[in-house]
């Protein structure tokens, strides 16, 4: 079973891939789709599509773990970032994906099993469970593999 | 030069298509896509996203004009509603439409010339200068065909 990982964002939307396999899960892919802010809005949400699309060919995963959103304290991003989650949801729905909503609260007590964890502590829970070289993910793609990882050990569950 | 206006919404997105002729505005079509309640999500996004197909087919507008979000009072309903509106801006992108946005002050000022305009008194106006039976339309397309008004009006000047 491939789980992608979505933590969607219009400038920056981060994404992971990991397969699950024999109760552990393993590292495939994770990378950074990211939009230029001088581009037109419509623009930024056809780039997402297009390259989102890339990785659901590249990748074929059977499940999509994407962040639910809540209101952030700048209201405008909230919806920007919105219009991109609607986008990435579609694209998935389209490849044939089951999806699935995590909170960060969901994150945090599956990856460390601590509503209250900082992100230090999650980010290297992700990093030991996925067995990752501590170089090799930025800070970004590390939610979406996150995601991912909350997603296997609900399905564990 | 032909208009679609949308009125983005997960369960219902109003749409209206005009002409525009020889300096007249004349009414093609209007019309609600509605997704059930009961739906997941995705699926609710993916059937806005394929009627939306349809219409663009069907009518190979020019220019889409859809309505800027703000807050309402009600946040969980805005990022929704924000969703909607992302697949609709980047349908319309890939449809190779133009693509303006237009706020309900803008339009109750471009339709009644008054920014504290009632909508009824914009509904009004927007029939009046599309000729149209009041019957033919219900509320929620009429704010798409204003949108559409405010379109052709914005590229008028």
């Amino acid at each position: 079973m491939k789980i992608l990982g979505i933590d969607p964002g219009i400038g920056r939307m981060g994404y992971g891939v990991i397969k699950k396999e024999a109760g552990k899960e393993v590292f495939i892919a994770a990378g950074l789709i990211e939009t230029p802010a001088g581009l037109p809005h419509a623009d930024r949400l056809l780039l997402l599509a297009v390259q989102l699309e890339k990785i659901l060919r590249r990748h074929k995963p059977d499940i999509a773990a994407i962040e639910s959103l809540f209101f952030a304290k700048n209201a405008k991003t909230a919806l920007a970032v919105a219009e991109a989650r609607g986008v990435a949801i579609l694209y998935c729905k389209k490849a044939g994906l089951a999806i699935e909503e995590h909170t960060p609260l969901q994150v945090k007590i599956a990856l460390t099993g601590y509503g209250r964890a900082e992100k230090f502590q999650v980010a290297a829970m992700t990093k030991k469970l996925l067995e990752m070289p501590s170089e090799l993910v930025q800070d970004d793609t590390l939610d979406a593999l996150a995601l991912c990882l909350t997603c296997a050990a609900s399905r564990r569950t």
